[in-house]
């Protein structure tokens, strides 16, 4: 058991807590909520101006959950809540469909503008409307919430419903993200309690660990049906990042099942992950490899952003929080030395979003069509939490 | 007049035959055919080896034109003709659907794997048909290329026959990609004549014109229904390899209508777009810029790519073949040196096809799902053909 000194934890304690309520807050707070149409501009510069009006629904509803989880968690500021209302409001009236399939943007004024294939806007309101419902007090909310759900989860099961067409000549395959989304929807829409959702918690942990494989040391974004290896473009794909969320989601439901070899697995797949993803000649992790080591057909594998690194954080102080070693926690510092060197920005606020291979910002806008509040702040929260325990228990 | 050494200008002459005939050919024509299942493999590593097995429609029908152009028009080589029948072949038996779209990608076998909401595959399989038939001596093949344009046609016109849903959110807009590329079919199908297509060039012209802001001295990718620019993410878009593309291809058409307005239109897209799209630090064309400066949302905005690099030397030669000034001669060869200095490569043939901004190769592959045996090998057939022009006259 290796334990860092008490004043390293209380130091690292009080720089996530000053960037998350000193600069992360103050900056989304300020700059994205309209208070004329409702919901939030996403697409901020680096000073905070808006560069698009258009608002992307898995950043508005991402961020009616931030706010409403920092006001049930850490402090139930009236600002919060109305900022919440906001965006639950404005998704409530403009995002969903007349069949419950949610859009993925819509203008400044709620039109719809796109609807894609998928079924991440859909997760993103539920957890959206779950928090928000604690946090007002409306229980007909998370109610709304939990029928949502039922109709991702079917959703889920079958692309057709999606407009997505089946060709004969494509590999059945499974994704990554939708057993790790739902999990994660699960584990919110619940609060965290099981009941009700057992079977489809087995599923997709199920699923989840059809991704995860131990002789291979590897967490692959794309597998065939019964979990074999695909030595195809899509097969061979590693997001690192992804993986490490993975991790930590898991860790959430080890918790929750007391489940100590599920522990086990998290902890494999995100140090796995960490070991592949990190960029040794420059510092930080990958977007995207190839398992083979070919070049990833995605132009910008080799850039370095803000999320994985945000995942990393919180997957690697969950991992020491259980392990108890040295290397989980040094894993941990070097993500949080590269995060906070490279991503953070003392003149505007906010975090920056994109680097290149050897770290410089290349995209200097700190809200983008994929980029709001809800990584950085999470992230933030999440590991702030994880240092007072351990200042306590230390 | 400006008028580069005869001798400089033939050994230019000589470098792009010497490129095209003694390393890019050679290392298509051996790696890519599959003589079993038809077709071409066009995920090719930095070796030629087969890295994914897949087989994308428009690379399968640009390699066939590409074929059959050099068949046709350089040497009627038996090799090429038998090339260029194992991919028309295998298209026409596998990628066309019932109702005559065409898929994006098929298996090895042929099997369909994706079809997108775009008309691009048709647009490609109609180029490939229509030079085939003439080195075939088919003619029955030219006549299913114009059937198949037909279709095309009225594809472009009408969004909602793609199954792209059609929003009220939405800003109704053109892109820059459909009447260049649709000049470009025409120009191909009619082997330059445009008798019996009159209607349709004019048509193409006047919506291509309306990306081509001369206040602005801009060529947007994106613009409003009568032409108007979008102060958009997506109405600031600067793709400069795209709109010196388009400009090189409005030059084919101004040099068959005989319209010097055209011509000059054409020079000072290629020329600004040039300009603007240069990078002054490192060389080399961006990938996307944002005519108002914001950082564009596309990740890779400022990798440098093969392609915009091969249709600035057309450009640029041409412009010179037509202006006679100094300004665009030094333009080619900038961007001559730039490409041959970075792309090119001495150990196992090919180019290769991705650079980061610094111009390091970040993808070692030499084809991928969107790189085949085509924007090379155009330009450097199209290249030497206007050198040795130039020789002559010289």
């Amino acid at each position: 058991m290796f334990t860092p000194g008490k004043k390293d934890i209380y130091l690292l304690k009080c720089l996530f807590e000053q960037e998350l309520f000193g600069n992360v807050i103050p900056f989304w707070s300020k700059h994205s909520p309209d208070r004329i149409n409702g919901g939030y501009y996403n697409c901020l510069n680096r000073n905070g101006d808006v560069y698009e009006t258009t608002k992307h629904v898995w950043l508005q509803a991402r961020q009616v959950w931030m706010f409403s989880k920092l006001f049930n968690q850490f402090e139930p500021k009236p600002e919060w809540l109305e900022i919440a209302g906001l965006g639950i409001d404005f998704l409530r009236k403009h995002a969903v469909r007349q069949d419950r399939r949610l859009y993925f943007s819509l203008n400044e004024h709620g039109a719809p503008k796109w609807i894609q294939r998928k079924i991440f806007s859909e997760c993103f309101y539920i957890i959206a409307l779950a928090e928000y419902s604690r946090a007002a007090d409306r229980p007909e909310l998370l109610k709304e919430a939990r029928e949502q759900f039922e109709i991702v989860w079917n959703l889920a099961k079958d692309h057709s419903q999606l407009g997505r067409p089946v060709l004969e000549g494509q590999i059945p395959s499974r994704s990554l993200a939708v057993p790790m989304i739902l999990l994660n929807v699960i584990e919110e829409l619940s609060g965290g309690k099981p009941s009700g959702y057992e079977q489809e918690i087995e599923d997709c942990i199920k699923q989840l660990l059809l991704h995860v494989h131990e002789d291979k040391k590897t967490v692959f974004e794309t597998v065939g049906m019964e979990g074999q290896f695909l030595n195809t473009i899509e097969g061979r794909l590693l997001n690192p990042g992804h993986a490490i969320e993975a991790g930590w989601f898991l860790h959430q439901w080890a918790t929750i099942l007391s489940d100590n070899e599920l522990h086990q697995t998290a902890i494999n797949m995100i140090r796995w992950s960490h070991e592949r993803g990190w960029d040794q000649k420059h510092g930080g992790l990958f977007y995207f490899l190839d398992y083979k080591g070919h070049s990833p057909t995605q132009l910008e594998w080799f850039m370095k952003l803000w999320w994985p690194h945000n995942e990393a954080m919180i997957a690697h102080l969950l991992n020491y929080s259980i392990t108890g070693e040295q290397k989980d926690w040094e894993l941990f510092k070097q993500v949080q030395e590269y995060s906070f060197s490279h991503f953070h920005d003392d003149d505007h606020g906010g975090w920056f979003g994109y680097l290149n291979r050897e770290g410089d910002v290349t995209h200097n806008f700190k809200g983008g069509p994929y980029k709001g509040f809800f990584h950085v702040p999470r992230s933030l929260w999440i590991c702030f939490k994880l240092l007072e325990k351990l200042e306590i228990s230390s």
